[in-house]
């Protein structure tokens, strides 16, 4: 599995419809694990934004998915905003993903599950906004808490096609490395803007991304692996042929360390951001702890696969030559499931999860 | 047909998914030709406002479905507000409808639609609430002008079973008729209460319902008829038992000018709202024109049997034994269109649409 979320935000890669309400909720279980490592932060800078004005507390919540993995952040961030703002103060929460995204699975989860951070705060105003996190989502200077996870290692287009692979990470082709990498640095440069001009001065933007490891790299080499080995089988068994294939690609982006640094580096200032931490570190591998070690293969392959159903092959099966094609579609989907889950149970292993936490600040102007 | 709506805003009354992407947008040409005269009420109040203060002007579009209907309204709000309030002035528009609202298919619109008011205007920020608009939606004091068409006229809940009819109007049970009235009554208040809480002094909100006429009442007589109709052919040919029928029922309420007016009778206002102009009106029957005055009976009776089908179908579908059956729930939509159709096809007649438009201002505390 090369990437770690639902679709994240992007311009012109389209997110592709989840099969059925709820399936990315579901399968995302991957990426739960690692809140806790990021919820600290969340609550730090939440502690620290300022607060003395009139107008609502705005926190927004960038590449929301379905709602699933932003509840508890949100239920963090409400809670410590509305200790220190006072009872009866609006914060409003915006939750922020593509248009095409299922905000419908949103509301309902916002409304009846038991973790809403609607439940007992009736001056919490949630809202969505349907639109690219690489332009403006929200007016300017409106945000005092920004939140992303799992969502900037999307890039808002694929640069060019891969030659040799369906991540770039694996690749050996230099022009396709050095063109995905051109791509990630102006979507982080077109993000940080963004918000730098919605950010309210003071405000704090805590991001969760997937990274690059200064050993390792990209991580998740097993998963990326047996994608990859999968559309070659349903490719040598003839459902898809080369050109599909070829088009395939996960426009995903693990930055390194100093690709996070990069705007920050010239003035020490990127606009009126200030970078105040960015630490790397590395998930651990649930899948992995829970299959015994990859002792119980068939779990194993079981979880990886179906994750990767629900995060990444609905952006594969964009490339399909008829993407409306809905039975031919879902037979990707079966097909690709099966030749992963095939792949992953002959030779379990334990994926490096590289994560990077940072927290953004805005001065005044 | 006796809704003019795709579901409005609802507590209790489930909203019903639409058949699919853009199925009631693609089929709400009866209620698009009472806009014209609405739309001057609603640049009028825009301008009158005030502008003159430091945060973004909020516009609210109450009861927004896929957003079709909304697009000239909103692009006629914000194109009258940006003349006022400046180039660079921050606009907020927030689209509610209930949660289950295809709001997808809304922002689809707003980023792709020729007709879309983002058009143009690079500081014009749109969102979504998916919550009930029986409550608030939005912070205190932040709307300034506000916008619901054919959307109040849905009740939060079926206070009853109607034993003799479909929709409350047409039935001769005194205490259906009582019970449905409370409702309406109780609805429209908490309606306008939500509003007095969340628009500014000085704002106005403009309303676009269906009504009943002083002479006439109701209107739809003839679609009414036909889906009763239609009802009892799926009842005598098995296809529907008795039980289910008997459950099935059209939450809307067309309320009297008296209805309207109630909430500010005792001292000429409700909370902080005045009713500044209220009109009740009868539309033009565009599908009874383009059908030739009926005839062309088939056109007449293709016509509002789908976009009943758009409208109402879900509602009642929601009271069959399994609601969650899509096969079923698929052979009902069927069926009834084809009864449907048969019952107009045989008499086609002229409808009333009776319609109010209202505007409502907030004065300061």
């Amino acid at each position: 599995m090369t990437t770690n979320t639902a679709g994240g935000d992007a311009v012109n890669v389209a997110p592709e419809p989840m099969e059925g309400h709820g399936a990315y909720d579901r399968n995302s279980r991957v990426q739960g694990s690692s809140l806790s490592s990021i919820l600290p932060l969340l609550e730090q800078a939440a502690e620290v934004v300022p607060v003395d004005f009139a107008a609502p507390l705005v926190v927004a919540d960038y590449g929301c998915a379905g709602g699933r993995n932003s509840l508890e952040p949100m239920r963090v961030a409400v809670r410590a905003l509305r200790h220190r703002a006072g009872a009866g103060r609006p914060i409003c929460v915006v939750h922020n993903d593509l248009p095409a995204n299922d905000f419908a699975a949103l509301f309902d989860l916002l409304a009846n599950d038991p973790g809403s951070y609607l439940h007992g705060d009736p001056h919490v105003y949630p809202s969505a906004v349907g639109r690219s996190f690489f332009q403006s989502v929200v007016p300017p200077d409106s945000v005092t808490l920004g939140w992303t996870a799992w969502s900037v290692q999307w890039l808002s287009r694929m640069p060019m096609t891969i030659p040799d692979q369906v991540q770039v990470a694996f690749s050996r082709d230099a022009a396709a490395r050095a063109a995905y990498a051109r791509q990630a640095a102006q979507d982080w440069a077109a993000f940080l803007s963004a918000r730098d001009g919605e950010m309210r001065a003071g405000g704090r933007l805590v991001v969760l991304a997937m990274a690059s490891a200064d050993i390792g790299g990209f991580g998740y080499r097993i998963s990326v692996e047996s994608i990859y080995g999968a559309l070659q089988d349903l490719c040598a068994n003839g459902f898809l042929d080369a050109t599909e294939v070829e088009r395939m690609a996960i426009p995903t982006y693990g930055r390194t360390r100093a690709e996070f640094l990069a705007p920050f580096e010239a003035s020490g200032r990127f606009g009126n951001l200030i970078l105040e931490t960015i630490e790397l570190f590395t998930d651990h591998d649930r899948i992995w702890a829970e299959s015994g070690e990859g002792r119980d293969a068939s779990l194993f392959a079981t979880r990886w696969a179906k994750f990767s159903r629900a995060s990444v092959f609905p952006t594969l099966a964009s490339a399909l030559r008829e993407p409306a094609d809905a039975v031919r579609r879902g037979a990707f989907f079966d097909r690709m499931e099966a030749a992963m889950t095939r792949r992953l149970a002959a030779s379990p292993e334990r994926s490096l999860i590289p994560l990077a936490k940072l927290i953004v600040s805005k001065v005044p102007a």
